[in-house]
């Protein structure tokens, strides 16, 4: 698969984002986080991992998208279609950036936004963050709502990268008998887990969760420990591998031997939510429908666990809006791509969970990841 | 090893962070980052890398600290030795936390700080800031650096994760003759590279940058292309993988075949920078020091290249405080961990760049990955 996308498509990014910059009065919008900065560039690195430096994308209303970025940067943004790239030396204890933004910013106009709603977060010093309101017109507003509103409908080509990342986890996934089975540890698979994500394609693999229980789990953010499985237990796993800056997002269980009737009940059952909630995915379906159509079936309309949600938008963050909660009203547009996300409580304290990604199309909605089978797969007791 | 902390080595980083709270003022500080939140509470999930929801820990100055976090946390955070934990259903769309939030705040008094110096960021919504701002006393200010002071210097515990990081990661890069060759792609390297550190006990690999270019490389943070590795390159791998929350962060280069030997003495030369740092590493200098010991050996005292610097500190991030740069006048303590790492141009646009890992101690420092060998090491060409 190519790696990166056109120029033409960040050309039509930078466009859309423009035309509602326009509407809502605003002569620019400040970017500092990763996918945000990534977005509009294409510029793709880990080095974000180091929270040291600050890196800024500036979006004027009316015209090319400006860089300010520590200079160790310059090169590989050279590459991008970027052309404006404003470089200071990194990191600055007296000035980290502020002064070269603020000249940036105030050429641009007094009306600046940038993402303030669900989700976002402004990655630079709250120190830096004043200063740089001091210096300007007026103090940094909120973008409206437009970033959430660009990466909330997916391109064609990032679809594409987003059914990539799913199939490398699909094969990953497939190859688990090879690696787990009772009497290895809970780290050791997830260990060898993430060596078959990589094996099969993965770029990198920034989220693994899961759990294993006897019939069932209780808690699937815990980091794994050293208990070995054993005969019974329920091996669950979900994984957000990236292949070229697009992240899958789903999981899989595994009864390990024999498990109870109930158990695989209970795995049926959620597997029919979450085929209940593709029936319903099309443009016009909400958030919140998907979530009653699941409720419905793995907690007979209770509302759910208080884990609070059943998916969520997926592309180059692991989690992204909307959320399938019952407040959540965003109407489905083509090109969404979500996760359905039941989970189903067998016994207090003990459930499971499903996954799935797919994407909303004109008539209806298409499965990236291939669904679950109702029966769970079996491991060596 | 074991996993995690002692009760009691939270409690002493509680007590000393309200000491400084104590002398600046303070009735509280607010940690909204997850190795903040981790610093006090062993708090250890993979779960951060999902942007939806914020997490907020508040350290009261005469009281045991109080999380308010996602109920989907609870289970893990009551495992943790903090009792007083508040939750609520997030993602929730019209109060993620705020409220809940600003209540704790108030009852804890009118002077509130929050880490807001370099290398600091906020993890919540810029909007939801403003009304937790708007429903307290006094605007949240500044934790006075007290974060940045607390962690720039690790206990003996932390110091024996990071020790751990780096022999995995040093085993990993013994290993790499077997994954790297003339013929093979940079991008198979990186997979290999990283399934060979999952392999040798890495819990993730959060990092990963290099390059492969002949005779030296121009920049170090872009991702791997498919162009294969050949005769005459320079392959460089810097990794920063975790073990138990905490990073290493070194690199290693490898000739592919052979290479002029102006690219051997600039490699010997590079080593010989990191152990002339070595050598005057010990209570009392300063990161510039370390800077300047570097400099004039790699560069003759230009004062190096504009990628800004020759190390950082390391721990719970893969960057930390000091910045071993001309500005930066940290005086280094015993139990400060960092990282050497000097670059060394040979032509304009290539060169190469060396790093290892110490911690400060009494009288001297440590070594705690092993440094590299002068003579760089061969790969079949």
């Amino acid at each position: 698969m190519k790696q990166g996308f056109e120029t033409s498509e960040f050309q039509a990014r930078v466009k859309r984002a423009q035309s509602q910059m326009s509407q809502h009065g605003l002569d620019a919008i400040l970017l500092t986080t990763e996918p945000d900065v990534r977005y509009f560039t294409g510029y793709l690195t880990r080095f974000w991992e180091s929270p040291c430096r600050p890196w800024f994308l500036v979006i004027p209303v009316s015209r090319g998208p400006i860089a300010v970025i520590p200079s160790i940067g310059a090169v590989l943004m050279a590459r991008s279609w970027i052309t404006d790239i404003r470089t200071w030396r990194a990191p600055d204890l007296t000035d980290d950036g502020v002064s070269l933004l603020a000249d940036t910013l105030r050429s641009l106009g007094p009306h600046i936004g940038t993402p303030s709603g669900i989700q976002s977060h402004l990655r630079m010093p709250l120190t830096d963050f004043e200063r740089l309101n001091a210096s300007l017109q007026n103090p940094i507003g909120s973008d409206e709502g437009i970033l959430q509103n660009l990466r909330l409908v997916k391109s064609e080509a990032e679809i594409d990268k987003i059914r990539n990342a799913c199939r490398i986890a699909g094969r990953a996934f497939d190859r688990v008998p090879e690696i787990a089975e009772a009497g290895v540890p809970l780290e050791r698979v997830y260990r060898d887990f993430q060596r078959l994500c990589l094996d099969e394609g993965a770029d990198w693999v920034p989220y693994l969760a899961g759990a294993a229980a006897p019939g069932g789990y209780g808690d699937v953010i815990s980091p794994a420990d050293d208990r070995p499985l054993s005969n019974g237990d329920v091996l669950m796993l979900d994984t957000g591998l990236v292949s070229d800056g697009y992240f899958c997002d789903y999981d899989r269980n595994f009864a390990v031997g024999s498990v109870p009737a109930k158990v695989d009940d209970a795995h049926a059952k959620m597997i029919e939510a979450t085929y209940a909630a593709f029936e319903i995915s099309r443009p016009g379906t909400t958030a919140a429908d998907l979530f009653y159509a699941m409720d419905r079936i793995v907690s007979n309309g209770s509302i759910g666990s208080d884990a609070g949600r059943y998916g969520h938008g997926l592309g180059m963050n692991l989690t992204e809006w909307p959320s399938l909660i019952p407040t959540d009203n965003t109407v489905l547009v083509p090109g969404m791509v979500i996760t359905l996300e039941p989970g189903i409580e067998i016994s207090p304290g003990v459930a499971l969970v499903a996954e799935e990604n797919i994407v909303i199309r004109d008539d209806g909605a298409e499965w990236l990841s291939t669904p679950a089978n109702p029966k769970m797969p079996r491991l060596k007791g």
